[in-house]
């Protein structure tokens, strides 16, 4: 396998021009989008709006537009959307809990039965487990979610166990301590993607305590991603539900 | 006091009799094991070796062997393992490299493909890779292994990476700045569950450049295990395999 | 309240005539004893037997036998117990599992009913559930221990929940992940007193992960101590019994 | 026990109908009460407002309301104290120092004796000190404060020993070096809990030094709660207030 | 080699008058600037504008302009360009997106062929590229740009891999796991220097994570400055640059 | 010598009618002021503004008025300064740079010759620089100040270093990598206590860099207080004077 | 550029046939010998041996005297060097201090003057000093050494300034606060590749203040590898001196 | 090559013939004594015996002995000063517990009264206590020690401070919490210079909460040194008693 860009991969590369914002092109860095990714990985290019100028993203929503192409933002704050161009603002499926949007979302003609579930230990992890179901509905995976099912109230997470184990994919949303992954993981035998979130304060401050204790989980086979990256669990659910296809 | 099961769950229960291994019993305090585990989970309790005494593993190999159930065992030195009773070591399949052994394993009649790649960034990798392998292995799932393929030597990957992508779990070994999990995160699309090692000096010391390099992976969806955690890799595998199987 | 070495307070000062030990007099640092601890708080001076040598020992023993008094040594090795004199040997109630040992330790005529569980996660985590367990015992208060009850499997814990939620007082060890205290927090009343312990590799490595995660608690009123601090838990139970009595 | 759903624990379960508060139904999750917690644990479910809106939280007292519940908010900056309906802002009882807030709080007929010293080091640690107070206060349990009497200025804390030693438990908060769980330690036989603060800066930033400084203090059987929880400290005082209650 | 204040250094020392910047004197330190650095290490002093006032900035602008020299500032936001005086504003070459300046840069009248690659990861990594890039321009060497040519679309970098290995120093400029200097290490012979960026979220934050990558990096001979510091890596470029000429 | 507080130590206490300032009693704590510290310790009770309201600093203005007391604050910021009542604004010597302020102090009548060199690495670590330079004057000590000597550029602290070796007692204020002590600690005989200070980015970010460097000096007998803390190097520096004067 | 295996790339593989080391074939894993690496970076593929069997070493050994390859040898310590086979030992040049080896090392028939000068602190720094002069030598580039010339003694620095400076690069190692390259900074104009070392206790263990120093330098444009890595800052240096070379 | 001194700094300079130790010239580093220090700081070099070998001291002592130099040796442990050779081990005065040793140092005629308390808070304490009173004694300054005085009992303490606060200096050695030296600021009016130890277990280990709490105290003016350098808090001592002498 090469990897070199043949004539394949070279064709979906695309420029924004981004002289045509109106900053000094030698400030403005060109954009190297990546359409040809989801032949290689199964995942589009995402565009993490976070750190990104609306006027930056306006063109980029407009090149993907003059493209036909579909597009998932991620970290797109509110106050960011209200400064992007009228037409694409009214054009965006926006979640603001969330802070991700669609362009171009094509809503399926019939619904598939969702095959993940997102498991949420608290109201404050809500923002995470969105981000998250977004991503997997974007590219076409429905996901029910369970929010406020912490062990402190071990109860809420009992009464739901038997319909959560029958999803090959969880993906478990927990800030704090992060109990809630090690108390799945003994009960049920799914994929479990546990998101450790920055919920919390002294020790919990950032979400080191709940990464940490994800990792060192005394049940067996947790896997785990970055701090609230909801989107990268997301992600790593439609690998594993991609690749049990059958070919 | 006991800590003996309840008739609900009291069949799978066994308790080692450790005043017979010869300390005090109020010293040595009770096993207790739980061969309910592959039901719930699908992954058999495994023994962690480090931190028990070679009497307390006598003791648990004989409680096995009276049940016949077959056990795997992590984290066994050398140096302990020589410490086992005579009969329990001849009886063992050991692996040095790994520290693992398998006890009362059936060797399968048929061989099944291998559905998972291994794969290691450094020579030095090698016993947590093997250590995943071998996990698999006693689960009933073959692996194939891909070692010293870096990224440092891009070439030593890219020939073997239309073999790896066939594989719908590749378990990415990794220590250092652990770039491989990355690299193969963008020209992939299968499952990807990235172990760091504690391999290296100066800021790679115990393994956390590795981990939080994968944890901050520009790729999407790589998901990770604690340091060193071949074990827990595998089973993560397993989870994803089992999931998988049609209903 | 004042605080000026009265009458009273003077009286039990005992200096340890180090010069006796056969080391030079200006190389070995005086001890200071502080037989009124127990009038001023409740507990017993503890001798920390870490970074202490075995003559320092012998002599401490020597003085706390002249003056008839009760002695517990904590993080007294193996090794450095068969270093001490033989006639102290042999009079230590020693247990090898806790490094702890009595010295003229005085079984209480009858039992009375215990006051304390000793809840612990692990067999790894035993050694620090025995060090409190022995720590009370030797303060006159009797303790029940479970071992080998963490979350992984959950049914070890709920099968004795009824019984562990009757004592006033619950001592939780555990390591790793440290998710038995919250757990615990949210199915019981008692007063909890965590401690984490340095069982585990990787980001568990020293117990810090354990410690932050009890800290950080979903559950509520979850109090800790330091690392591997059974002695120090058994402290603060002690302290909370002595302070419920009816004056 | 057993910790599934039973008829008694579903009871007390109540749903925010979150979709009334004028968000989208699908971005704003559900909250799942715990009325039931108080009978489990003698601690009611408290309102952590930190990361909930105003609508959230006018939702959560509407719904206490119809059930005729009372309740604690924690962490309610005056900020959104002010965003809050007025009819909900009237009939809260909110300390801004402490950031807390009484809902339907039935003042006792009689006061009944404190039975919780809360000291503090400094001025700087008095919201925290308060947070502890006002929880006692809510569950029924008067507290007597000591604020600014940290060990820079020892008299300060000696004139009032001999009081603070009478009360069975003692909330000790401080921040930066945090030597006075310590000194109190070595003085009195009180069930003792610290809270580190983040006050400071430098070293002492975030309160991790004062944590730290605690969990190792060299008075015996200290225990510690997480930095600036003085809401935890207060449930940690409960719980053992309850347990020593003659059943 | 003396290091004493000789003639020919004190001539260059000047103070800026700052009791004439309209704060007391007292308040306001001197400035001691060292235009003799470029003799001693080719390389002039630069205002590094974080933590300085306007009226600061203004000061050292009058100062350089009275003698005639010209000036690289670095970190100077666009808040504290527009509270420039007038005349600095329009007499400054301003980049917002880098926050660097020059003043009394003489264009060079023929230009040389670009002697440093600067290559960037992501398009987040193009402030501290470009900061590199324009430092380079005011010392009078060209750089060429590659942005946004991270490794996880590895195409992207080798499909300008040629062209790069031609540049005697390659700048690699990359956040989150910096993968990319590992890469371009193992496929080009170039003295490269990487400057980790703060970009990123969870472990990433701060840029810790792909400082401790690079400095760990498989590949050899990978040198590194501080995060964020495009400035220095300019400088050290222009070290190597300077050095490698013929005496 | 005893602690408890005699007629002596009990008549300086003074307490702040919080009550006065206007809000509720309940919600504010006392402040214990410690106007006997002087005789102890030589240092007088300094007014840590930061984290205290202006209602509680003009109360505390009062009382020092009242008892005709001078005062010197510390981390004011001109926020809060110009919030204080208007006829404590005027009577107070602020200085902005330092953010301290005298309150009724007294000017000397002849001024000693200093006898505390303020030697600071660079222009941003004057402001700490100058709260060491006023708390030294507010009590009776002349101090000079050299600023911008960093040894980056050796010379210009190397044409100063036979007048700062006159003082008995220098400060050294360095932020980054903080090698001003270092160095200044092989050429000079003085009593030296470096203050790390939080200037920087990267890995110097909040100063720790700075203080390891100072506190693993390869120089020996550097002494070393928290980041940023000019008033306690001061306070130090008082300390050895005072210590060092006949009896 | 491709980076596909071609024809001249993958002739130079080779595998070292580890089944004839003597352990089972399934243990041990295969080695992956880059010897084109040369042609592509310049720098030859080095053996580190911390990690490696003897066994490994032997094999690695004969397969490259059966290729007449060179071989430079890492982090070889005395223990394992003396478990070599004896034809291995004796061919090999062996520097005890700095744990390298060469393997059939052809000396230069008429040495070129140095061009490298390596500059350690302090004679603890010598171990690391020395690997990379030998890598540099191993590599046909001599080097010149001045150690114990650290900045606490600033006459030893400075009485070979004059003859360091016209070196055109500079390897500068220092432990503990590493003002060494600071200094060196301020005052040369070479490019500077600075080492941390892990001399040192407490803060400084393990070398990362003295990383983090050398990082946060105040003097511009130093650049630095990882702790203790001499190899990696001869290769920087070896990448350095190729690139300057006219084509 | 070599490191020989010019004329205006030869005299002092020493180098130790290290070819004649046994080891190949190359392989060990020249030593570059400084017995010019104490003229310009007043403080001996002094040899940290840790990291060098026997050989390495035995070639100091031989070139000191030569000079007819006096030395002080630390860090050097039993193991090590047993392989020295006799006629060095001999002429030595050795301290096992605080692992210094004397080199042909002159007791005074007359005893001068000690002018330095150094007070450590536990036994284990002692070695670091004893390694600052031996660095004063071989420096002409006598100290008097005062062990096992922390504050967990506070009457050890109390009962020593009048005459603790007779001595201008006071080094307080302290580890775990480190509430000592907190303590002593607020009580006494010396220069405190405070030594974290590295004694304890948990968060306690390695001495870091220990320095951070002595550097957050909230007592004033308290200065600090590296954790376990007892020998930087004498040389502080040294200058702080050296600088306050009459000119």
């Amino acid at each position: 396998m090469t990897v070199k860009p043949t004539a394949a991969t070279r064709e979906p590369v695309a420029t924004v021009d981004t002289a045509a914002i109106g900053a000094g092109a030698q400030e403005i860095p060109d954009l190297c989008f990546d359409f040809d990714r989801r032949r290689r990985t199964g995942l589009d290019e995402t565009v993490f709006a976070q750190g990104k100028s609306a006027a930056q993203l306006d063109a980029i929503l407009t090149l993907a537009h003059s493209r036909g192409a579909a597009l998932l933002l991620t970290r797109l704050s509110v106050e960011k959307y209200t400064l992007l161009a009228d037409r694409w603002q009214v054009s965006l499926d926006y979640c603001a809990l969330s802070q991700t949007a669609f362009f171009a979302f094509q809503t399926p003609a019939a619904a598939a039965p969702p095959r993940v579930a997102v498991v949420a230990a608290g109201t404050s992890d809500a923002p995470v487990a969105r981000e998250a179901e977004r991503t997997l509905r974007f590219n076409g995976i429905g996901a029910m979610c369970f929010i406020d099912v912490g062990v402190a109230g071990l109860w809420r997470l009992t009464r739901s166990l038997d319909e959560i184990s029958r999803f090959p994919v969880v993906i478990a949303v927990a800030g704090m301590d992060a109990a809630l992954p090690t108390v799945l993981g003994g009960l049920i035998g799914s994929l479990i993607i546990a998101v450790p979130t920055s919920v919390g304060y002294g020790v919990a401050t950032g979400g080191h305590t709940a990464l940490n204790a994800i990792l060192a989980s005394c049940a067996s086979g947790i896997t785990c991603v970055n701090i609230d990256n909801g989107y990268g669990a997301a992600c790593a659910a439609l690998r594993a539900l991609n690749s049990s296809k059958p070919a």
